[in-house]
């Protein structure tokens, strides 16, 4: 692991870091902020992955998570959302490709090699963090925006155990009933939509799948509302699982971080209770 | 005035603005913070200045002002630092030129022109703002990092009765006994160093300026602290004319938005106290 930068901030430290990944067969970056505590301590890990076409950087730069992070006393890391370098394939759009793993381990030609960042993320990070880090892996939460709240939905439905608290701003719930997953998920995994169930929340949770709550937070004035992102369907699944789900919509918000600081606190809160 | 961009943030309204100002001879772009707020209600008014290679977005993408503006009800404004656009003359430099105005009306050739960041913050982003924004123009501090510190401090100075706050992060405090300031003073007013004596603030408290008081952090693991910022000048000049100065130094803190944005609350909380 190779250190990039680390500033001092809200008496902690943010550090980006880079190593080189089996999975991915590339160099990745991440973030990771560590609070300010005592020698030796062992902290929480809350994980946060972020959207299409971010880098560890935008949550760094626009999240607004260190003050109560520091306050809480809270690990927070934001890994990338592809693979990156001239060698891994990408597409022209923004929604495939580099910026858009959709944290998926991909079997199609050409995405395979480099697309692996279910493992990267599930598996090959956590090993690291828990050897380079004062993280306690046993209270390790998760969440993320859009894409990354995808994400973070269906690492934490196929893995209740490792994760005790998840939740997400404007997450995409159900991949197999929107353009960006029909797309995305079509291009990683092919045709057949049987091997789409474990990456779409609402479909993980009517094969039974189950986490303790989850906390949503959705804009009601985000333009990927109605056609990509619909809430709708995941307080179907949740209601017919009886998986308590606590859906805020708020009014004039939209997909940006603009949104996400503004219940950045809500949502670090609702971790820091369940870790 | 354009609007270019709006987003609700924390109750309220981040929008990004354009206008065609007649000091500057350029479309100018600034930043508007609006919280929350009663109808027909007027709203104290705090002017962000910016630092070296700065636009009006760095505050506002990384300063983490929004959740305690609009809690205290403050409107935080952003103005650019320097006239943009490829009829504006530019200097090779990072500290000097585009990015780089120091809130300086210049008086020589090619500069005298368009950069007149000092008029254009002073007097007429203010008339168009009182115009457009539900300001009371009676309630207005001003704060800023670096050389947008060193353009707080000073414009402060200047004008006492219309500035009831004013703070600073890691400010250039006389840019009459610094390496930045010799090289942008000397090429905006020229080597007559008497006319740079009411852009420096150590300068304008010798010759008679006076505020309320001031508050400075500065971070000591900042890598411009001792040969660009001198903290202690301020010191000597405020402990002379009995202006009562809280200069906080923080341990690791160094010169990037991770430190502006750990001690915003307190600069923040100072401003809304006078307002």
């Amino acid at each position: 692991m190779e250190t990039l930068s680390t500033n001092k901030a809200f008496g902690g430290v943010q550090g980006v870091y880079s190593h080189d990944s089996a999975e991915t067969g590339t160099e990745m970056t991440f973030a990771v902020y560590v609070p300010p505590h005592a020698d030796g301590a062992k902290l929480p890990l809350l994980w946060y992955l972020s959207g299409l076409t971010c880098t560890h950087a935008n949550v760094m730069d626009k999240g607004e998570y260190r003050r109560l992070a520091s306050e809480l006393g809270l690990i927070v890391i934001a890994p990338d959302t592809s693979p990156r370098g001239e060698d891994v394939p990408d597409h022209a759009g923004y929604d495939f490709g580099k910026g858009a793993g959709f944290y998926v381990d991909a079997t199609t030609e050409i995405w395979s090699v480099n697309f692996r960042m279910r493992s990267y993320v599930e598996t090959e990070l956590p090993a690291l963090v828990a050897k380079q880090f004062p993280a306690d892996m046993k209270r390790q939460g998760i969440f993320g925006h859009s894409m990354g709240g995808h994400g973070a939905l269906t690492i934490a439905l196929r893995n209740p155990d490792r994760y005790k608290s998840v939740s997400a701003f404007a997450p995409i719930v159900s991949p197999l009933q929107c353009p960006w997953g029909e797309k995305a998920l079509g291009g990683y995994l092919g045709k057949d939509k049987a091997a789409w169930r474990e990456y779409d929340a609402c479909a993980l949770i009517e094969d039974g799948a189950r986490v303790g709550d989850i906390l949503v937070d959705q804009g009601l004035a985000d333009d990927f509302l109605e056609e990509q992102l619909k809430p709708e369907l995941l307080v179907d699944a949740c209601d017919k699982a009886s998986i308590p789900l606590t859906l805020n919509q708020r009014e004039g918000y939209d997909h940006s971080y603009f949104f996400i600081s503004s219940f950045m606190d809500d949502h670090l809160r609702w971790h820091a209770e369940r870790l």
